[in-house]
Order: structure tokens, then sequence, then C-alpha cells
């Protein structure tokens, strides 16, 4: 993506955005722009809602409390959103920041908490979740803000996996399985909508990995020879989805 | 990797390790063990030191001060060092510390830190991130420590590249290579050596840029059509690297 404007800040909003229109920020928002970053009349910023693509916006009026703006032109149509489902084992409040950032910046499309045998985190606060994600979103230059799906537990997520989310692959980062590339085996899903499940630092249990590995929707993978923290686990097997059969193609 | 053992604490030492040899810990290792630990005569501990492979250890002594080992049996042969280079814009420390454990859990064997135009932080401590990469080869149960070179600037890296490096390739994440797998490319390289360049969170400069695609030892590729965080694209390249012509397969 061409970073032309991407010294401006960026904000989402929920408001309808086309040339001409004029909008009133919240207090947040307008404190951040006024105060934190000290933007006053005819500074400009870039505004997305998830649906319009991103549009040049002018302060015409500063007030630390309700900064006003003008809709001006739209810089980047609207990316279509992601389909990939992104499971992950809530961490520590930190990494966990940590882990909603780099699932938006991989392309995740609905980040979905799963709690496990080694979970350690419980009761994950779904609107913290989300303002993470806005936020990634924001900084990342990507228009599209994944959705944050409600925890929820393995073995209802397994359960439940054929009658929600219909053919889509589950892929899961097995440490148990013998190092070897997991190109060949994602290539072959081309053009299947796809899951990613990664474990918790602990990894998976036996029993939940035998379950795992029976299923007949799951596609276990090597994520090579090292043993990775879940974090970087995900990012490794997001670049390497979206390399294959994702995005990047 | 299987994941016997992996709950003991794991610590790289410099000494020779061969069954039936005693060895005695440094105050620092000590003091973790004893009395963070709190680790007495009998338990297990595995050592490591980048040459022999890891070693199952019994405390025979636990004072605070020196804590004595025998060592007992090889758990895993050492591992042949890897021979990715991998070049980093410093960042600030916090970041810092978590671009050193990824690159370590990545399976980089040699760490170069590369000031460009747009980095904001210069002289690194050599003797912090060769701590940070002990630490993260403790952690992710690597048995070989990258090595740390000294900081350099792009330019000199640039020029002394074909006398340094010989043949190596250098694969640059270029943000403004348009969207398209790297897979093909670096399919390609199958057999040579590898270095990956990645630029400072501001990108490389328009000049840097120009310099990197003339030069013949140079592959600029794509990760995708988001903007990526100098860790997030340094985890993501390493693990394509890795999948197509490294040690994943």
């Amino acid at each position: 993506m061409p970073r032309s404007h991407s010294a401006l800040p960026r904000l989402f909003v929920d408001t309808d955005l086309a040339a001409g229109a004029a909008l009133t920020l919240g207090k947040e928002q307008s404190l951040y722009l006024a105060a934190v970053l000290r933007k006053g009349v005819g500074d400009s910023v870039v505004l997305f809602n998830g649906r319009d693509g991103a549009w040049l916006c002018r302060l015409t009026g500063d007030s630390k409390k309700s900064v006003v703006l003008e809709v001006d032109e739209q810089i980047a149509p609207q990316t279509r959103p992601s389909d990939l489902w992104y499971g992950f084992s809530p961490l520590k409040t930190e990494r966990l920041d940590y882990v909603i950032q780099k699932a938006v910046e991989m392309g995740a499309g609905i980040i979905q908490p799963v709690t496990t045998q080694f979970t350690q985190v419980h009761r994950l606060k779904p609107e913290k979740l989300a303002a993470n994600a806005m936020e990634a979103a924001e900084q990342c230059e990507v228009l599209s803000v994944p959705e944050i799906a409600p925890e929820i537990g393995l073995d209802a997520l397994l359960s439940q996996w054929p009658q929600m989310h219909g053919d889509r692959v589950l892929v899961f980062a097995d440490e148990g399985e013998a190092s070897s590339s997991p190109l060949g085996a994602l290539q072959n899903l081309v053009g299947r909508r796809i899951g990613l499940l990664i474990g918790p630092e602990g990894g998976f249990s036996d029993s939940e990995r035998e379950r795992l590995r029976r299923l007949p929707f799951v596609l276990p993978i090597s994520l090579g020879p090292r043993i990775l923290r879940a974090d970087t686990a995900a990012v490794a097997a997001m670049a390497i989805i979206q390399a294959t059969i994702g995005d990047w193609r």
C-alpha cells in the first residue's frame, strides 16, 4: 500500500463518509486531535468507518471537546472485509493487546477468543478487544476492522464448527507435528475458507490435540523445529496462509 | 520439537557439558535457581552452551551464591548454528527486546543492527543484545544462540556486502513493491545463503530504496497489502523464508 498520507492521524468513526459532509467527533477523539496532537483549523486527518474507504478530512473547528471536520476527498477505496478466522487462547493483558494488533496487521477478519485446558486468562472484555482492534486498524492503515467474536470453549467450538462455519477448514499449529513445511498442505486449500487456531503458551493438552487431529475439518500444520510463543506462531502462520492462499497473492 | 523436559528451567552456560561433569553456576544464575525458582538439591535443570546440545543436570548444592550441578544425560543433540542473517533497524528498548526474541524464535543465526536514514535509535549496547538473545534461546529451547554483529550504517553495509557476505542474497521487505506473493521468488533461492533486511518503522527513504533495488545481490519482496510494523514484518518474512527454503522443510 502506498504510504501517501501515512503521516496523518487516522481515526475510525461510526458515521457515513462522503465528500462535503461535516461531522463532529466525540469527546475522546476530539481531545486526542486537539490536545494531544495539537491539530487546529485547516489541519488534515484521515477518517474511515469500515464501509466507505479512507477519506481526507479538514478540521473546521478545533474545540477540545468537539472537533468539527469537513470530509474532503476519498484517498483509498474500501477494502473487502477479510474472511480469515483466527482463534487464539486469551493471554495476559499486555501480550493480548499485542496479539490483537498483530492479527489486524496480518489481515484476520474474525478474531475469536478460544479457551482451552491450559488457558490461564478468562472472561475477556469484548469491548476492550474491539477497541484494541480499532486502534490497530488506525495504526496499520487497515480499512476493515475485524469482528471480535464472543469467547468460547474449545470443546463447544469444535462441536459447533460444521454448523457454525460450514466447510471452513480449521488449520491448527500442532507442536506435536513433525517439522515439515506447511506450504504444500496449505496450497491444496486454495479457494477454501480458512480458520487458524493457535493454542495457549503451554500448547494444547494431549486430549485436545487428539480430538483436533481426529476431526475431518481440521488440518494440523507444523511451524518448524523451534518452539514459538503463541503470538509469534500466530504471525508466522498467518504470513504463510496469506502468502500461499490469502491476500498477499 | 517434543516438549519433554520443557517444564524445567533452561540455562545457557559457557562451560563444556559432558556426562558426569560437575559445575558451579555464577552468582546471577545461582540466585535465579535457588532464590527465584526455589530449586534445591536433587532438582533438575537443563543446561546448554551452544556447542554440546542440551543436558539434564541435577543440583548437588543449592547455595544462593553458587549452585553446584552434576551433568546427567544429554536430552537433545546440538543443532547446527543457523546461517540466516537478519538485519534490522534499531528500535526503542521495549520493542527491541521483542525483535531479538522473535529473531531467535524464528531461527536467525546472525543478528545485525543496521542504521538507516529513518532509524531513531543509535548506539545499542551489544552486550545487552547478546543477553536478550541468550534469554530468548533459553525460553524457546533453541540450542544455538545467534551471533550479534556490531551496529553498521546501511550505506557501509551495502558497499561491503559482496566482500563481507560473498554470494549471500539480501532479501528486503520493500513497502513500495506491488503486493504479490514472495513465495515464487524465494523458492528460486533454494540452496543460497540468505540475508533479510527489515527497515525502521518509517520504512526506508526513497534514496535507500532506489539504491537497494539497483544492487544485483538484493531481492525486494512484498509482504502483502497492509503496512506491517517492523517487528511483525520480521516474523512474517522469516516464516516465509524458513517455510520455502529454510529449516521448516
